[in-house]
């Protein structure tokens, strides 16, 4: 029997898991998020939210993931990312083209339609840039050649996994690719891009060099900036979190990203994003693996594989270590939003039958527990090697 | 024609309308609080929130109010709090005397019966606690002596305010006083304030001394305690923001205090605060204004009057200055949950009529406008004195 719960009192459940999951997580030497995601889950087979908690519980969680993101944005050594951008151009197309095509593959020979095969392979495309993130910033890798490597390229095939997400979707709803739409959408978000990171950062700048503000009151413009972004992303229809990181860029660039980052990573940390990786692990849903089949075993490792094999042949091809390559690979592994998004229009649509969406919820499972603890684990590697 | 916004469009304009209201705040020399009061009722008739979003905002404006009595808990000097527990209950007495027996005649006057004039009585009995609060948090009067008679007598009150109304509402809805359920809430209240002001602060105390956290650990743990306070209040049958005060008088007496007071104050102050402020003054209801008659124009002048006379004598009978005394009245006169409570479930009960009802939110919305220009005005009066 799972107890109901009302708002006030889910947020206190939801924060002690929270704080549970950072004990564990000491306790097993692991990253934080491992601790969030798996306590997450244990809770959400005991209590459920109350139809009335559901809204603001996942609104709160939204706004934990956007700072998250706006966090790292301000984070970032920029002129890096800027250095970087072929080199994640190149494991980012390198870890979309694997999976696609081991997925499309996979679902034919399992029987599967052509258009269902097509979303299969694309719902192996985008990389769920959160989990890494919080991953690369507790280990303090985010200023690093490698961290701003894999969020530059964590953000590309995020972007291009909506794309085609989109294209396949009005394929396989309207029976043909709308170009004209999918035209629109390439231009608006790479226009965004180039103004955002020109004028923004110019605009941005000209202000911070005329106001100094309170530190309660640039939190607050700090998080107007961030939903501001959020909201145009949405609007074009990239996901907000791009426009969240995209925010903290231009915003890293003027005076104020010290402090700011101070501010944003308290109210974060100590609230919004725990929230975010604990009702992530909540939503997890178990009932997925019950009828699991051959299918999904086989997204699972294709999944795995396709995310590490790409991407670090990506990063190998362009100079970096073999293990650099590998925490590369491994740090692409966990997808999220797309492949969940793919799964909801697809069912709701009558384009591909529950076998497939739960392969996918199973795929998104996997993929998000195995991450933290095998990066963590490279990543110290790395780390450990600079010091000698 | 209002604008319906959804969940992070509407976060994005209330925070807009919050830092435009400091700026008008600063630009008229008034306190912070003032402007998120204008320019929320401003934006109230401009948008409007979509179903989905309602929920979300107003639970995130919920924590708002937690976090500012937190913070007040965590901020006030709790030695001096204790030595003036007998004077804060004489001007608690006194300012709950005097304008409940104005509201009862007023209305038996205007021809209400007996218990409609108890309820009326009763609605102008409870301080709301936040509004003056913020007021002598933003002028740094906290920790002074009345700021700490205040915060004392504005809590007793509002200790007092439910259980009368909790004593009338059943008598009004069935007939007579429940007796048994009232001492219940006497004893449960009562046995809350001393557990949690001995026992508690020992035990956090102890706990204080062993573990040491880090800032974004300490954050959450502060939210959970003042979530679990405000639960248990809230279940007792007092409000949940007397809780939240609690939590801050109990954590405020460990060495976590100094550190938790610089979070609290900024979350709460660049994000949720704000939000309860203009989300208050969005649901100040203008149409209330359209109809109103004498019996209104009379109850909002005896809730001003009757709370600075009644507090101010009882301030002025434990030997404080006139200037002191005038401060303690004018920060007593905010009315607003015990008497909301009222207006709707008697309106929904068919105790009361709207026209009552409406003058009762005529008084809220013309209670909570004049007290912070005149408190803020007071104040500095009082600091400039002790300068000189």
């Amino acid at each position: 029997m799972a107890l109901e719960l009302t708002f006030i009192p889910a947020l206190l459940v939801i924060l002690l898991a929270a704080g549970a999951g950072r004990l564990l997580s000491r306790g097993i030497k692991q990253p934080v998020i491992l601790g969030e995601l798996i306590l997450g889950m244990v809770l959400g087979s005991f209590i459920i939210l109350a139809p009335a908690a559901q809204g603001p519980i996942f609104d709160i969680a939204e706004i934990g993931i956007l700072l998250l993101l706006f966090s790292i944005g301000l984070t970032i050594d920029f002129e890096e990312f800027k250095k970087l951008e072929v080199t994640s151009s190149v494991v980012a197309a390198a870890g979309v083209i694997l999976p696609f095509v081991f997925g499309y593959v996979a679902a034919i020979i399992f029987g599967f339609s052509h258009i269902v095969a097509l979303l299969v392979g694309t719902s192996l495309v985008a990389t769920s840039v959160g989990i890494s993130a919080s991953v690369l910033m507790e280990s303090r890798m985010l200023r690093t050649k490698i961290g701003t490597l894999i969020m530059g390229a964590a953000v590309a095939d995020d972007v291009i996994g909506v794309i085609m997400m989109s294209a396949f979707i009005s394929l396989a709803v309207t029976g043909a690719i709308q170009f004209l739409d999918l035209s629109l959408l390439i231009v608006l978000a790479v226009l965004f891009f180039i103004l955002s990171l020109t004028v923004g950062i110019k605009v941005f700048r000209k202000i911070s060099e005329k106001i100094t503000v309170a530190r309660e009151s640039l939190l607050l413009i700090g998080i107007v900036v961030v939903l501001a972004f959020g909201i145009i992303t949405q609007e074009i229809g990239i996901s907000a979190i791009i426009g969240a990181f995209v925010a903290g860029l231009v915003v890293g660039q003027t005076h104020y990203a010290r402090d700011l980052r101070g501010h944003v990573s308290l109210i974060g940390g100590g609230f919004f994003i725990p929230i975010f990786f604990v009702t992530v692990g909540m939503n997890f849903n178990l009932n997925a693996f019950t009828g699991v089949g051959l299918f999904a075993a086989v997204l699972v490792i294709l999944a795995i594989i396709g995310k590490i094999v790409g991407c670090s042949l990506g990063a190998k091809a362009c100079r970096f270590s073999n293990r650099e390559s590998l925490a590369v690979g491994i740090a692409m592994v966990p997808r999220a939003e797309v492949a969940l998004i793919i799964a909801q229009i697809g069912l709701r649509q009558n384009i591909i039958g529950p076998d497939v969406v739960s392969a996918i919820l199973v795929m998104v499972v996997i993929t998000a527990l195995i991450t933290p603890p095998s990066l963590w684990k490279v990543l110290r590697g790395i780390g450990e090697k600079k010091k000698t």
